[in-house]
């Protein structure tokens, strides 16, 4: 396999969690990891997109997107070690994955924000050089990101996004994360309410854009809002 | 409703086109219509996107996509009266819908061909200064439209793609367009082995990049060349 397929993730792997859950080969426990114990990469690319995410997403989003980060990398090394991506593809991929829903990228178009998100990541890359397998490996993850389901495959980078994005948006897959692991990504990226916030980007989408992809998920704002597994972090 | 929303198709219908074709209002058969009496849009913007179809899409990816044009005409006008949105919207859609199954732009990239198409439609639209509400009605249409499924909503133009690419691909919901119908589209833009060239299509993309998004359509190269509808045509 070349290194550009290990590096940004594209291998297939099934689309459905369900699945992904069950094949596991070692389907032990989650062990509890600290942050500081998950790397993070600090490449000049790394640096100019924290910047932009800092620039550009609500403080809130920020610190979800770092979420993201950190259970995908806990989830991953302790359940699907045979995945291969980059931390430096997957961290990308997790600060740009809802730029689609800043107040000026949900309300300047009438693209779904996935795609728009997608567009507008692959551009940015491109602009700060990255490798153009990097930048697409991103722009295919962010449009697929809320694309859970049971049929089909999609790449490593996808699948670790699905699984961080519904644990901290919905409280999804629990046994992947431990309790001790999710309290330390919390100390360091607070939720902030993140569940009412992101409820509401659920229904100002859908209700902005009725046609929208969101419109896929049935009661998604609702799924939100029921996080049990967030609630004493909210 | 705004002209733009009406003109390029931005009103939500459902998804599912089983739920579609049971809320017709008037579940009449469908009676023939010949090819001369669907209107084809002329105006710069079509001449330029025709153009560049010809120059790009294989011959027989051209005549599919202009037969998904009339196909899809025949089906609102008869089916769904109360759908808006301007035939050169659907038709700039219906001849760049399978841009990115060109040799060129499948192999090009490791993103799934409906999104690279999306892209470039999008792009290419906009750089011959189509409104933005209309290059994006069409991308998002392209992105979608092979998003068949049960829940949520696609815009009237999704919907009336998704209808008239499944019917001439897969010969499904064939009550929607009458026999003579078919007869007299495939006799201006013949099928020319249609079902095997897109069966080969479907099967590149999903060797090419196992994880795309065709992949969740299971058994999709299968279901193309069961195409019995269009046997007879082909």
């Amino acid at each position: 396999m070349s290194k550009t397929i290990q590096e940004h993730g594209w291998t297939a792997v099934p689309r459905s969690l369900e699945k992904l859950v069950a094949s596991r080969k070692d389907k032990k426990p989650s062990a509890p990891v600290s942050v500081e114990d998950i790397a993070i990469p600090d490449s000049p690319l790394v640096q100019d997109i924290v910047k932009y995410a800092k620039e550009n997403l609500s403080s809130e989003t920020f610190n979800h997107s770092m979420r993201v980060y950190y259970y995908g990398q806990a989830i991953t090394t302790q359940h699907f070690p045979e995945w291969r991506y980059s931390p430096e593809t997957y961290l990308l991929t997790a600060l740009l994955h809802d730029i689609g829903t800043t107040t000026k990228n949900q309300s300047s178009t009438r693209l779904s924000f996935e795609f728009q998100g997608g567009y507008i990541s692959l551009d940015l890359l491109k602009s700060l050089k990255a490798e153009l397998e990097q930048a697409e490996a991103v722009c295919e993850t962010i449009i697929r990101h809320q694309d859970l389901g049971d049929t089909g495959n999609v790449t490593t980078l996808t699948a670790v996004t699905h699984f961080a994005t519904v644990l901290d948006n919905a409280g999804l897959n629990a046994e992947l994360v431990h309790e001790d692991t999710i309290k330390s990504v919390v100390a360091k990226y607070p939720r902030n309410g993140w569940t009412g916030c992101f409820a509401a980007v659920v229904r100002k989408e859908c209700k902005l854009k009725p046609w929208a992809n969101t419109s896929r998920i049935e009661g998604f704002a609702e799924m939100v809002e029921a996080n049990k597994l967030m609630q004493p972090y909210d």
